[in-house]
């Protein structure tokens, strides 16, 4: 089968939430010992998880993994990062070796963590947190041309499905998405103007710190390839190969993965919601089983949760990408389920 | 010595934030391999922590307990709760059979959870869990004269200040404030009213959730009080005496201890809110020890946030109270120590 083929099959396997389910969850709700509603959002966090898994109370997701998803991207030699293209490569090394923020929530939270290289343009060593799944150098100047072909798009959906899967079938049961790529808060830009309509000057941010004439750069650039690909949203793998970067065709692999087989996917920042926007144009559904881990600082970010009608858990005003925000939310959605599943109701504990 | 100078005692040895550590913790995170000030809050409470602690990085906070403090409210007679006063002994079984959300939650982050009667209307069956350190049964009603006496604040003020120095003495690194009692948003609303000068309709909430008419009644019957008993605000016990309650009085105690002994306090929703506006008066560098876990519901809680300079990690629209919003803190906290203590620096990456 053509690898845009499996894309699309994959995408054809999510189904939509047991709105039964979450019907049953916020009822079970109303007969836990607390003032109903009390525990405010807690209480749609645990009502979606059991509409994800299908069963009141749901699973209490004890197994989280983050899956860094890292690639390089040629619109960086337009001058809109102010770090070079060797930190992507050189990050890789410190997630490996144990030292980024991502390591440090990873094991303070509890959850695995594994590296995809989907496109790092260095060549790696091996290492066992790292999958080698490279499917080119990094991406072209998606402000001169398309980012990259349409299958190089869908087969690096395909790999993080493919690492998505295999991290749940060894028990994994609740994704983070993380994300590493120098410059790839660009193309998360342009992805995000495209799917939402918004112009670029309300979906690109600041990345890693940039100063006022970079910015005006790197809008002007995102609006530049805006008019180059005018691209048709009604076609996502087109668009993400016009406008993305391969780490955020394997984040939207990742999201289809979890959704298909009805396990949470906590998204990160702006890279991870322009990937949602993605999976969510190939398969409508997957958002049910998003959560958005919380707000980054990129404007994009806003935009992306809006038009995908997602509340962020956390507003920590972070923007380091990793899987970092992502991850900080997990404590909150296992808490969710476990209320859900723990507490007494009134009439056991002999109230009201 | 007399109680009120036992208090005085404890207020006198809080000392302040060790700002020398706050600006090493500070220029430390400018180091780590990440771009300056991408972690956003996680940074400022990682150099708060090391500020209480006085070393960079700061000790990861392992081994977290909450503390219920319970007790009753003679202003139940006005009307203020739909709630009977029986609920609150009735929720104090749940807390020590495990049931409540606090006991899930706590479950959940890893915390080790104590209850404190400090002052329920019902005599209690003793258990493993529960500290008796009844004051009194309940409060009197606050809108027809004082709460209770000078003596019973300051006796809540030490035993909350006794259980928490037993829980640092045996262990325990930080510790999350959390109340149970019916009706005890209003004694809140007063004595934020009182310290932050806000007017009664600012500061009244809805609690439990009450309708349009009994809202009006809380908002009068906080005015009542105050018009009352005109408290001195530079008196702290003398204010929680005439407006507050036994709970509110130990939560003050814990937040002092915690200070004493350098370990963070998080702050829980409006209740412990109120109780750091009077730790702030008998002590006004305790402020630098607390963390404001989450933002409640109530409108208290904002205005007595903004009076103590203190931002809250969480708005998950939360007013349950327990400890619960708290608790849900605790992972974010342990997760910025984290960051301090296990990135590599720029150098040790080779990056930069």
């Amino acid at each position: 089968m053509a690898v845009e083929d499996r894309v699309r099959e994959l995408a054809g396997e999510v189904r939509p939430l047991d709105e039964n389910a979450v019907a049953r969850a916020r009822e079970r709700h109303l007969t836990l010992t607390k003032p109903p509603g009390s525990l405010g959002r807690l209480e749609e966090i645990g009502a979606r998880l059991a509409g994800m898994a299908g069963v009141v109370p749901p699973p209490v997701p004890w197994s989280p993994a983050v899956v860094v998803c890292a690639g390089d991207h040629g619109v960086l030699a337009r001058g809109v990062s102010p770090w070079p293209r060797e930190v992507t490569a050189a990050m890789v090394g410190n997630f490996c070796a144990g030292g980024a923020a991502v390591n440090a929530i990873a094991r303070s939270v509890g959850a695995r963590i594994s590296v995809l290289d989907v496109g790092v343009a260095t060549e790696l060593e091996r290492h066992p947190l790292l999958r080698a799944a490279k499917k080119r150098a990094g991406t072209d100047d998606l402000s001169r041309g398309p980012a990259m072909g349409r299958e190089d798009a869908a087969r690096a959906v395909m790999s993080g499905a493919g690492i998505a899967g295999e991290l749940i079938e060894s028990g994994v049961d609740l994704l983070v998405t993380g994300d590493m790529g120098i410059a790839n808060t660009t193309p998360a830009a342009a992805l995000i103007s495209a799917f939402t309509g918004r112009p670029p000057e309300q979906t690109t941010g600041r990345g890693t710190g940039i100063d006022d004439e970079t910015f005006e750069l790197k809008v002007r650039v995102v609006e530049e390839a805006l008019r180059l690909h005018e691209p048709d949203t009604t076609d996502p793998l087109g668009t993400l190969a016009a406008l993305g970067g391969l780490e955020h065709a394997a984040i939207a692999g990742i999201i289809l993965t979890g959704a298909v087989y009805e396990v949470p996917v906590v998204l990160d920042g702006v890279v991870s919601n322009s990937s949602a926007l993605v999976a969510r144009t190939l398969a409508p559904e997957s958002v049910g089983y998003t959560i958005a881990g919380h707000l980054s600082v990129e404007p994009g970010a806003t935009a992306a949760l809006e038009y995908l009608g997602l509340e962020p858990v956390l507003d920590l005003r972070m923007r380091l990408g990793e899987g970092t925000g992502g991850l900080l939310a997990v404590p909150v959605v296992q808490a969710a389920a476990r209320v859900l599943g723990e507490m007494a109701t009134m009439e056991e504990a002999g109230i009201g």
